[in-house]
């Protein structure tokens, strides 16, 4: 999707946040905030959101030498999500509707984004695991369970740090076996790279691919050859997170996007409610 | 007060809601956000924030020749709030303390600020003025009713229209005899003008002057002379809102601040927790 006029006042506040967490220097914050503004007066409003958050971190790197400033809050969201997890099985498990209570929870996990707050507390986080059913779902979740069942091959484009582990209890209710996962190439805001997925477990269930890119979502132009193959020929793509959804929701196959909906520009381009969770059927020649 | 970094998304927000407001041409709202940018890269961070919204509205003026895009807007919140206004007089007449729910009606009725939200619905003006007990306060309330009682003369700088409407319950409270009211000189977003106290009957209960300004806020040095004598020599200063307390906020003399606390900016700088109805003395000499 193109960027939304509505985006550009979150690229200031990615931006403040950027230089907050590498730098106490008020400086610092300024030269970076002004930088943010040429950067959007001089913007291709016809990229998606993504390719300005990679710009941003790829100016940060460049300035400070920091290439990884959410290294911490990745940790620490992995390591919540791993405290979760073996008691999300065993809820998963007795459900009357396993598979549905997977999709779900792998989409209560994409409320960690901190592309999309900065300012997300733990609290937060437990609150939409536990209350998981509660949350407005729409979308054709039996088209995908008819898919998956289908499918010998698919592909999942997993999202962020925490949020993938979360992503192994879907996993699990689809097969491990047919299943390889692409994280990013490099650090990137709190999305999950090969680190996340070896220190997480999630390497030890499913084959794990790096998309060999530094912007948080997926921009086929700059993936691996491995990656556009897997894309290209598994019978069921799984895209998780909006980041994904930005860079793919114009791409040339079909692809089920699950998402939490969290911003009004999301909101208006998929036609789903704010803070809703979303199964989104994307389908070839549609820009949704 | 200085602008803060955290100030800049907030501009791109409310240039793109200015830009919605009078036209509906995408092409024009990509060249404003692009105008609004390539101001924030060359921004003097040390004026207080409304000199950016005055810049905006002007250059607007400019473009399109509109240059009240908030008339609709403050006729309708005149008259929600005069549709009020009897059931509250007969509210504040049987409190039990009549001064000071008159004072948290008339913070109350600072939440109608355009240029803080944008998507101010008239069901929550409606709940924060019938719960209006239930919003924490925070000040010393005693100090402004002994003050009030010594001044012969109060000088009370009004901030939006519908807010001003409500600001009748206090200035009766007050004694209309001793107090004049300032209202901008110009439209400027949903800022009171002497238009609104014409049409709303402030100015039957109360001498009402402009100042002369097309600030969102009170800038001294652009004000009238008379408004500066009166701001100089009155014994009390009531100043209503955020774009007055941003511009008078190391002002040479003591000042009473009222207002709803409605973004992090303004919580930080003065004390005051997000949501709060505020009363905060300014001692001359300090910033705050």
């Amino acid at each position: 999707m193109d960027t939304s006029f509505d985006c550009l006042s979150c690229f200031f506040r990615q931006a403040l946040d950027a230089a907050r967490r590498v730098s106490d220097d008020a400086g610092f914050h300024e030269q970076l905030l002004r930088q943010m503004a040429l950067w959007i007066h001089e913007a291709d409003l016809k990229e998606p959101p993504p390719v300005m958050a990679q710009r941003l971190y790829r100016h940060l790197y460049t300035l400070t030498g920091v290439n990884d400033p959410f290294a911490d809050a990745k940790e620490k969201d992995n390591e919540l999500a791993l405290s979760l997890l073996p008691e999300l099985k065993q809820r998963v498990v007795k459900s009357s509707d396993p598979f549905k209570l997977a999709v779900r929870l792998a989409i209560a996990g994409n409320l960690i984004d901190l592309g999309a707050r900065s300012d997300l507390a733990e609290e937060e986080i437990l609150h939409a695991i536990n209350n998981v059913e509660e949350i407005p779902f729409s979308g054709d979740l039996e088209r995908l369970r008819k898919k998956s069942e289908e499918a010998e091959s698919i592909f999942y484009l997993a999202d962020n740090a925490g949020e993938s582990v979360l992503d192994q209890l879907l996993i699990q209710q689809l097969g491990p076996h047919r299943i390889t996962v692409a994280v990013r190439g490099k650090p990137i805001l709190n999305d999950a790279t090969m680190h996340d997925a070896e220190t997480t477990g999630l390497t030890d269930i499913v084959t794990v691919i790096s998309n060999g890119s530094d912007v948080p979502g997926t921009l086929l132009s700059e993936c691996t050859e491995e990656v556009v193959n897997h894309f290209n020929n598994a019978d069921l793509v799984i895209s998780k997170g909006q980041g994904n959804f930005e860079t793919l929701s114009k791409a040339p196959r079909e692809i089920c996007f699950l998402l939490k909906v969290k911003c009004s520009v999301i909101a208006e381009e998929t036609g789903h409610p704010l803070g809703n969770q979303a199964l989104i059927w994307h389908t070839p020649g549609t820009s949704c």
